[in-house]
């Protein structure tokens, strides 16, 4: 494995990450003893991002893999692929993580099927390796291997839970939205707008999120504040901007979203 | 990738598109943006013809891909086919797109699997990825390359509904039926027909509209009126057409289809 | 695409076709705008003859495709071979009928997956396109192209259904059983006896015809009318004809049965 | 297809067919007109071997297929086969069949998957002919080629039935156990049993098919007869024999042991 | 088929087997006859030993195949295997046994899926044949071939039972755990313990077995009884050794475990 | 199969593990008469570690396998790999353990379907052997081969259980978590802290683990434990250690998480 192929994988630039708690203190413990880590919260709240900071903060390679029903276990491990000389091995991404000791992050990974979160058992625990059953191949994790995986413990479903022998393999950090203060900060920075249109932007975020349960899935996410100003800095009108980048994605209920537009016209 | 391959991906000719409200200053500033656009609306009301007439105006490549529930992720991102020298990659439409920096329509994504959503996520986000998971290659996205999806929200599918952590990646813009005057502009434009007569069709199409989720899951939609004027251009007289295009196809229940026929009769 | 190709699907003889109502003028006119036509009635009441017999008359090559449940869209699209020279593209039949202008008869669509009906869509609109995503290739329509799909709304299947998105592409034309002097006209000249004989097998059909939903799924088809009679004409005797022909293959119910029986002592 | 090849499929010796009624002539006049068959009728009656019998009458061939739920309709119409130089077609039994000329016989055809019954339909009307999609050739049936189906109705199968478009393509022919004389002749001869044991173990078996719906899913049929003949041929004392082919296959429910037990005692 | 291919399933040593009833001879004359045979009971109580004793004894081969829920009729019959030279077919178990004369045993035939049970029905009635449909050959059955399922009617499985028209082509034999004196002499035998010992585990199983249906799905089979022994002759005292191998493979309920362990005490 | 291959599997050092009943003596005595074992716990309580355990202390390979429901046959036994040169066999992990005379460990073997655990059937009963069916060989187990599964009976699985004829085939040892003094140790020793932390860590454990069926599934692991004590060697307060290792990885419920943080707070 070159270290050229290792170096795609690391972050040049630091990536913007304004600090909520004690996480980053609380993650460099976990990595030091190489410890799995899973990430709980809503969508759009900054997991992945946060990944990505750390792994730019300690320097090592990031290889994420978004996670879904239909992923099979050779889709993270590897596969046999056909070639002109017959078949040839490829690496799936957890195990080309393994090799170059990258961080691995499987993100939403209650989506993916068992046997995709079976297949990391070896990995998090003392045995810490990955057994390639169809090479006949037990790859040794690198020293600086490490696997992280998201959680969203809000997303409602019956069906799909991690088994408490997966569970329990992982330290956890909760992740939510950050503080009124450091949110709007962010979407100025992101959305390029001033601070007190985001402050505005942020309070009806606020107001989203305390309906949550009570007819929303979920609030407006961060995400969707800087989608909104953005279309702002491009000259769309606050109200105009809010509806295609707040209200419309997330409900089509006509009474919810008369209820989101009253708050918007609140603070605009 | 030459530029021939782009080339074929662009509309040619001004397609006919009548615009309602602000939908094209919207699209223009969230293009602007490159932030994912999500078009929700009830079927045959325009907008996949608003997404061509868009792509012709901004003069970027459009690639359609219209969404069922037996698509793989594959069939977006692209495969190994088995050649005479042993496996070729061929990308799919999403990984073309992402290449020539097309927009890319994903047309009825609710019908696909979740495999096919969770993989346009990092291309929806600060990442503008695609990770080429069998290929080992990481996919930049072509600075021009926007991904647009529809959506029917009026379409019940209790087993069906994209996720929180897809939705709240898109802004949304709502389509519906155009005002009578426009619709009967286009249906008239469209079908060869006077505008008296297509007036009458739209009158037409308003009533079964008010009888959707009172015995029809959906009214006549534009496209049905333009094919009831396109019968009464060739000749056939309107209540036959009228059978023929908006009753027949809507609904085979007894009581309601007398009740479209009285509302084709009052009007011709 | 040689024009011997296109040959083979050209039907060479008339179908015998006994018009009954002003289905013919309007399947014209449909196809003077090349629209998408759905033909809607029971079983074996003459949709699939009347298609061969518009392709007759407009001469035009028609490619017939029998719609199941396990059909996949690459069963009509088409699919790679594996060949001695690595992969090679085989068109399906629809993808034939789009390049060699035939019309394409889906029959019984609704028994197909969805994939298989989403696959029509960019044929059934203004686009009048067939992506072949797997190949990269887009396929225009041959200005000949036509597409009819075969539906029967009396049969329940509560899991099966038409989309709106779907259903809202086509002019719909009602078939059922044909007036009793034109069906004792069809049987007589299809079955090889007397006319006389004829009309007593279509009193016996109707009697049966007016128990649908009454203990039976269906009436007696034309077919089987037919088939009694072709017994009859080989010298088996009425009753036993009819009871092969009619009474056995429609319900195994003993009630039933009776019934039909006695319906078939009372003209025989 | 050479004649060697269709000779493989004749029946070289006349069969043991006892004749019930007027099945045979019935069979004649549907074969005389190519009509498609259906016979119906309980396990172990002598559906096959009469199919057996009438195709050794007529001198055809006969293939005949025992359908399942998991055999596709590539198992019966043929697929692509990679050899040294490439893809190669193998024809199915279904289009063997076809090809040659012989009487196809599908045993207990609602076993099959739809897409198996589905694929019969063109070669069950008057086109006669079977479309090789996946290999673009369209085959018309030998004159001599004729389709039978079997079903049993007593089976119960709440989610498993033919459709009625598939049904209304059949000529039925009912079947049931032969009457005690026949019955017990066709013991003592396929058993090599005197004829008075034999209508003994026919007795029995009459007093099984009573319970039928009553503790019983179906009475012993003639085959259970026979066996119980060639053990009692083989020494076997007949209670030890009957117990051993008759009772013990047909339940495991303890009282209705008893009572089958009991029947035995009575008449050994 | 070569010789030593058959000798590899010859039985070489008399496995120890020791009668219960009339088994043997009732076994011989169904063989003799070629009848095939279901052998009926518990699981653990000796059929998979009985068939391999009368293989033994009557000098013929042996093929066992083990079924379960995801074996396809092509794991038994066989399929094409891709060579160097292009496909190459493998015969299954089933047309191996058939071809060389062979006993074929499937263990546990309700696991099986319907194409596995259907693909038995001509070898198991007058045609003994075996077509191999995707090879195009019909393989008439040695004469010596017989084949032997196993079935375990107290396995309570809503889902799975074997067809009418399947179990009516079998004789069958009832097993259940032989009388305390055999069952004694077994476990002395094959555990290596003395025959005192033996009949106090034969002693606590048969309270086991009392307790089926009353908290337990089945009773202590012979096979766990020999296992305990053998733990005993290893050195474990027998109240150790007995809750190893008895009470807790059995069960994890804590009273029906409590209600063991007082048995063992009882005895031991 | 050469040397250097088995060496591969031998555990080089002593793993710690702690002794906590007669469980090294009772598998020694199984290991001797190569009775197949079956262990039996709640997460995380060291059935894999005893495993290693016990094959470094036997000096016997060991292969372990995670088992999955995604999980095939094929998957443990081996498939045909397609080469330059045809197909190649490739062993699977059982086979090789099998040839090799490894204890083969099937972790968490209730996930994997039933086709996984009917294959080790013949391995599991006097006939020690394994045959693959696909290859047509018939592997005789290596003399040192021996069979381990693990079972957590406390994970309620509505739909999954082993089948009693699998049961039947193994003997059981309990598992649970060591007593607190011995916990206590494992935590200090492994988790590089001062005994008296570790006695405070294990006093949390039990807290929750009374809660079992109250509100969490399982309580804390003994791994979750020296996860926290890790942290706490990092530097990390025994505080946020304790939430970020033991209660939010077990918990989303916010009561459910009051009582572990009030739990932790009581001893830290």
């Amino acid at each position: 494995m070159s270290e050229t192929h290792r170096d795609q994988y690391l972050i040049r630039e630091e990536p913007y990450y304004r600090t909520v708690e004690d996480e980053v203190r609380l993650y460099e413990a976990a990595y030091a003893a190489r410890m799995p880590v899973m990430l709980k919260g809503p969508t759009g709240c900054g997991k992945s991002r946060f990944v990505e900071y750390m792994a730019w903060r300690l320097e090592r390679p990031l290889i994420t893999v978004a996670c879904n029903e239909d992923m099979t276990a050779s889709d993270l491990v590897g596969r046999f692929l056909l070639d002109a000389d017959g078949t040839r091995w490829q690496d799936g991404p957890l195990t080309v993580a393994a090799r170059i000791g990258a961080i691995c992050y499987l993100d939403e990974v209650v989506e993916a099927r068992q046997d995709t979160t079976v297949v990391i058992h070896p990995l998090t625990d003392h045995r810490r390796c990955l057994p390639l059953e169809k090479k006949g191949e037990l790859v040794e994790a690198h020293p600086d291997f490490q696997i992280v995986i998201s959680y969203n413990p809000g997303y409602q479903s019956l069906m799909k839970d991690l088994k408490q022998s997966t569970k329990q393999r992982f330290g956890a950090l909760d992740f939510s939205y950050p503080g009124a203060a450091i949110e709007a900060e962010i979407v100025a920075h992101e959305g390029g707008i001033e601070r007190d249109q985001a402050d505005r932007l942020v309070q009806v975020a606020q107001r989203s999120r305390n309906l949550k349960g009570h007819g929303l899935d979920e609030g407006m996410s961060t995400r969707l504040l800087v989608y909104a100003a953005q279309l702002m800095a491009k000259g769309i009108e606050p109200r105009a901007a809010a509806q295609m980048a707040l209200v419309r994605p997330l409900t089509d209920d006509p009474d919810m979203r008369d209820t989101l537009d009253a708050a918007v016209d609140t603070y605009f």
